[in-house]
């Protein structure tokens, strides 16, 4: 494999010089293949991501087996993976107390809530309304909180639904900040189905500051339905945004909206920083490696353009 | 078909309220395409295209037949389209002067020549060293000039080149400044491999405003094979670039060059632009219906995002 880089250009204006990549591949990837992964390949997909250097990597989920049977081994997953499965640094995903009760009992050290700024997707996703949903959230939070866990909160469906179309802002900061106010410690905005341009994502980060949550604590998401993902992740690092969320390999999508696929790749997302100078700890090359061998376990091939280049 | 689109943000600071993308699905797209495709189906394809609002549209190229098959019917073609091929806004390629007598016989207002920053590819594109490719262009750019042609110049391998990799960017430049000052009247700079990030991009562009070339005469032809196509277009449009190369159903490549996938997709840039309250005067509905239309052509899907997301 040769990579074919150029010389780094100084890090641009606004720019900031590090950033950390929120992966999201082994859960919110392989929630969405067709095919149940099996545990022990799970588990090294995670070591082997761990080894590339992303230092921040969302294991997987403990929402009933009966929603999304590819998670269903979360506690073996967990169990398999020892100690590499726990820390600040290997957030699981819980909806609600009793995946908190798991997460607890697996002596995991961060969690990660989903929300919905719309109330269909709420509904679909969480079978509550986002008032319930947060109600929910509530003691989740507290608990996690006293236990000292880090917490993480997904804000889904930030700019448009499916079913509901353009989301006001006014209510996607309204349930931010309601998440917020919880207590979490980071929140991630998310385009589930890949909607947003350049301009609604400054206009949300805008939004978002005026009621008082800061670049410091915000996280973006963004899929790449639209093809919009990485110049919208560029925008949110110009801003000033230091957490970006992506999947090795392209993996993922979100199960319950039809329109959304693959999240930003990534590898599409080092390429860019290498390029920019701004450091994310992650080896490339042995990244590529890693989403070609998870690709031959899937046994399809990835949708990110950088491995196709480079191991293609 | 159903756009879900957002409301539009208002033009960010610095970005232009108007762009025109200059369309080269025809020509970049259709001669790397494997199969030849009937002189009758892209006269229609351009006529499609036109009917979409896309008012520059680069139709063919007056290559030897034996160097691009796939372009062997250029006369052909513009004989079909009749008054639809030629103007100021048709412009078609020409590699030497041999083409260009083709292009004034066919009556055509406008022509792009095809030039290298790199001695490698100078070699491969023209048989011709950087030098001897320039003085090629001399005589076909003066004649044009005299004839009252549009003249375009096409600079390719500006970030990164296979053979000889990062490509100086005075070497660029110097090359750039060169085409300009036979007389021509565009210049669009070509990351022909995908290679750049939006830092190469906006360096670039302060390069050549330092030789008097300035944001008025440079279009930008991006390539996704690193998936960085978009960033780098929407940073080039933050720096005041009004003209961007891109390819209906993202068609196109480069044939000499192995690892030059696809062009920016046409739909993905007028996505971003229609978010961002960015004028193209493209019908985006219309080119999706076109973009399929295209692929049911060629019987292979498109690469473009957009399309996928709303015809699929």
């Amino acid at each position: 494999m040769c990579i074919m880089e150029l010389p780094q250009v100084e890090t641009l204006a606004g720019m900031p010089e590090r950033i950390t990549i929120y992966e999201v591949g082994p859960r919110d990837g392989l929630q969405n293949e067709k095919t149940v992964v099996p545990t022990s390949v799970k588990a090294e997909f995670i070591r082997r991501l761990a080894a590339c250097g992303l230092d921040t990597i969302e294991t997987t989920s403990f929402v009933p087996p009966s929603w999304i049977p590819q998670l269903a081994d979360a506690a073996d997953l967990l169990g398999e993976l020892g100690t590499e499965g726990t820390g600040a640094r290997r957030p699981v995903l819980v909806p609600n107390e009793r995946g908190l009760d798991n997460a607890l009992e697996q002596g995991v050290g961060a969690i990660a809530i989903f929300g919905s700024a719309t109330e269909t997707f709420a509904r679909k996703n969480l079978n509550r309304s986002v008032d319930e949903s947060i109600a929910m959230f509530e003691p989740v939070v507290r608990r996690a909180q006293e236990a000292g866990l880090w917490v993480r909160a997904y804000v889904s469906m930030c700019f448009g639904d499916p079913w509901e179309g353009p989301v006001p802002i006014d209510q996607v900061v309204d349930v931010a900040r309601r998440m917020m106010d919880l207590g979490c410690d980071q929140l991630s905005i998310g385009d589930t189905i890949g909607v947003a341009t350049p301009g609604h994502v400054l206009v949300l980060l805008n939004s978002l500051a005026d009621k008082g949550i800061g670049l410091d604590v915000i996280g973006v998401h963004f899929h790449d339905t639209y093809g919009q993902a990485l110049a919208n992740t560029v925008t949110a690092l110009h801003e000033g945004v230091t957490v970006v969320d992506a999947s090795t390999g392209g993996l993922g999508g979100c199960p319950y909206a039809k329109s959304a696929t693959g999240n930003l790749a990534t590898e599409d997302l080092v390429w860019t920083c290498k390029g920019l100078g701004i450091e994310t700890g992650v080896d490339l090359d042995q990244l590529v490696r890693t989403s070609t061998w998870m690709a031959q376990q899937l046994g399809r091939p990835t949708p990110s353009r950088v491995v196709k280049a480079l191991a293609g």
